[in-house]
């Protein structure tokens, strides 16, 4: 007979995968010299090569410091198994540490749990943290899996629609209209797909609005590096309940090796660590060990973070004039959320045409804001320089400017 | 204010996490020549190390080969990033062609989807097969995960008592006693922690039966390759709607890469698709890599496997005369299931003394059967096999036999 599938499986795709596969295949033909789905002379003024701007990740991989890490552990012969459910404890003391030199703050090692990437920080955070029924707000535009695994654990996202007015993040006020009140809410900052920011008292503010309201925060600072002139602020600093979620992803460009963090309120230690126990037994070993050395690279991660520092300063400059002059300020991360409602009212059209056309892959709004989506493309520019200073032209020529 | 914790993190520890680290500050304290919290003269006959009977991995690494395919790509500088969230498409062709050669069975690769371990792919199972409240069956003793993970999901673990005269396992006629019938039904074969194995035509009429009646089947085959004599059956080949998961962690030795694989039924692909995509993103690169070089290493793999039959058929010889005489039969896996009725009712308390005064870490039954686990043990016979031949003696003498 015909089983039934779970209502925790209706959570949508995260699309930026279909436009990643998309984009995949569209270099692969051009890479063949036959665009097989694409009218004889569309193949773009610059044709023959996708430029990325849909991807969520460095180009660049682990710094050279941290695969040599690996390497060393791989060649000495040591079994690599299952380490504590938090990590190796040189790990969460090197993470605790960094959080003394970067904002001044004392955070024990205990608080430190390891985790599969900042995608396996959030469910355990949201299962510790709340029950199903349960209503968590966040801004929209927002990284989807936020509301996607909400959805999948039984929980509800509620969203705050935020613009340029306020830098796309959520503000007091707005939390303070809510009725009643949420049982959660996560802030970004830099933020994905706006790449905006709050300030630090911004953050404080709304970190201990939180903890006065019974509100738990969940504050995603996977960004926390890459930011260009604003200042960084942790909501550890604010809040003893907070929890922060952080990565080995962005600044350290180790997306692959799925390694990221939390510092943990102290009453969730020891809830989270026997959920982690069953549902992630431990991060992988090896990416741990590779981690730990990638704090001594920070050379070659401030080349990283200056080049995106280039790339965005060039289409900040250049942009408008091609006929993007819709842009959220580009504070940190490595996005660019350009509103494109002069051009269109369908995102996802208009990635596939800018594809096919302009061999430009970016990702349509309606992945971060299904409401407003259709408006809005994230443009991210974490690709190489020489890429990122062919898109204005290309643009300019594909839409006639 | 004290903000709650949410229900999910009611999931009890994995227990065997905090025997191992019972053991760790054990054989630390040894190794300083001072074991602190032990009254003088009983530290045991052999005192001076510790025998690790408590941990669930092999204390090999990754085969060879798969450990020069990560130094191969991390020499060659490959950026390592996500992967699709289903893996590598030549990992996922890899394991459809393990179908072919290992059962005989054609499996697509587009029904592979490659996973952050086996822990990985309970919860995107889980989620696409079941809804919250939704009850679903599994032989006591059990794999303690799968009840935690479906608890903290919000789902109800069904226990069906097993005992030797079953092999452990469940049996079609325990299953047609449950009214109402379950949503879903774990097996596992060979089983942790009992060692025992179904045959394949008891999986084949399972799997029927679970088909005919609407129950999904989630069949854990993580310890195949490691069987000693009985042969081994996929449930893929019984029921086109059975969820098939398998890890690189166990034959393969590769526990700390977090990387294992499902076989999907076509109609939850893209539900779980999806949901890994938002979860998970994709498993670790690297790991990917590494697995995919493993299914080369058969020679290395196969001397494990001879290892662990040697240590099996050793115990099983020389356990009852030192005083373990009801002892699962050990058909796979590298697991004893021992009723030790005879010599306590509280199998905690029996290993902490065992541990502390012998030398011996193993792990209390309540981890896997929370009603009847006082009364047993279990022994993992995976470590050297100069620690393994030791343990006979240590036991007698401990006992005073």
């Amino acid at each position: 007979m015909v089983l039934k599938i779970g209502r925790g499986a209706e959570a949508p795709p995260f699309l930026v995968m279909d436009v990643i596969a998309a984009a995949n295949a569209r270099a692969a033909a051009l890479a063949a010299g036959m665009p097989p789905e694409t009218p004889p002379g569309t193949t773009g003024p610059d044709g023959g090569r996708v430029i990325r701007l849909e991807v969520g990740q460095p180009g660049t991989g682990a710094p050279r410091g941290a695969a040599e890490a690996a390497i060393r552990a791989l060649q000495g012969g040591a079994p690599l198994g299952y380490t504590e459910a938090f990590g190796l404890p040189s790990l969460r003391a090197r993470i605790a540490a960094h959080y003394g030199t970067k904002y001044g703050l004392d955070v024990p090692p205990g608080r430190i749990a390891v985790t599969f990437g900042a995608s396996g920080a959030f469910p355990l955070a949201f299962l510790a943290a709340f029950d199903p029924g349960d209503r968590v707000a966040m801004a929209a535009p927002y990284y989807p899996p936020y509301a996607n695994i909400l959805t999948a654990l039984g929980m509800r996202p509620v969203l705050l629609p935020c613009d340029a007015a306020t830098r796309f993040q959520p503000t007091l006020a707005m939390l303070e209209r809510l009725d009643p009140l949420p049982d959660g809410l996560i802030v970004a900052s830099p933020c994905n797909p706006a790449g905006t920011m709050l300030t630090p008292d911004e953050l404080a503010d709304i970190a201990r609005w939180c903890d006065r309201n019974g509100v738990r925060l969940v504050s995603d600072e996977i960004y926390h590096g890459l930011s260009y002139g604003r200042p960084e602020a942790t909501a550890a600093a604010s809040s003893p309940s907070a929890v922060v979620v952080n990565s080995f992803s962005k600044y350290f460009s180790m997306t692959g090796w799925r390694i990221g963090w939390m510092v943990l309120p102290e009453e969730l230690c020891r809830p989270v660590e026997c959920l982690a126990q069953n549902l992630f037994i431990s991060a992988p070993h090896l990416s741990q060990v590779a981690a730990e050395a990638a704090f001594d690279c920070a050379p070659e991660l401030e080349a990283n973070v200056a080049r995106y520092r280039r790339n965005r300063d060039l289409l900040l400059a250049e942009l408008p004039a091609a006929g993007f002059d819709r842009l959220s300020p580009a504070d940190g991360a490595f996005y660019l959320w350009a509103d494109v409602s002069a051009l269109t009212g369908d995102s996802v059209e208009f990635c596939a045409r800018l594809l096919a056309e302009a061999d430009i892959a970016a990702t349509p709004g309606v992945d971060f804001d299904s409401g407003r989506g259709g408006r809005f493309l994230r443009l991210s520019y974490c690709g190489p320089e020489a890429d990122i200073a062919a898109v204005p032209g290309r643009l300019r020529r594909w839409l006639g400017r």
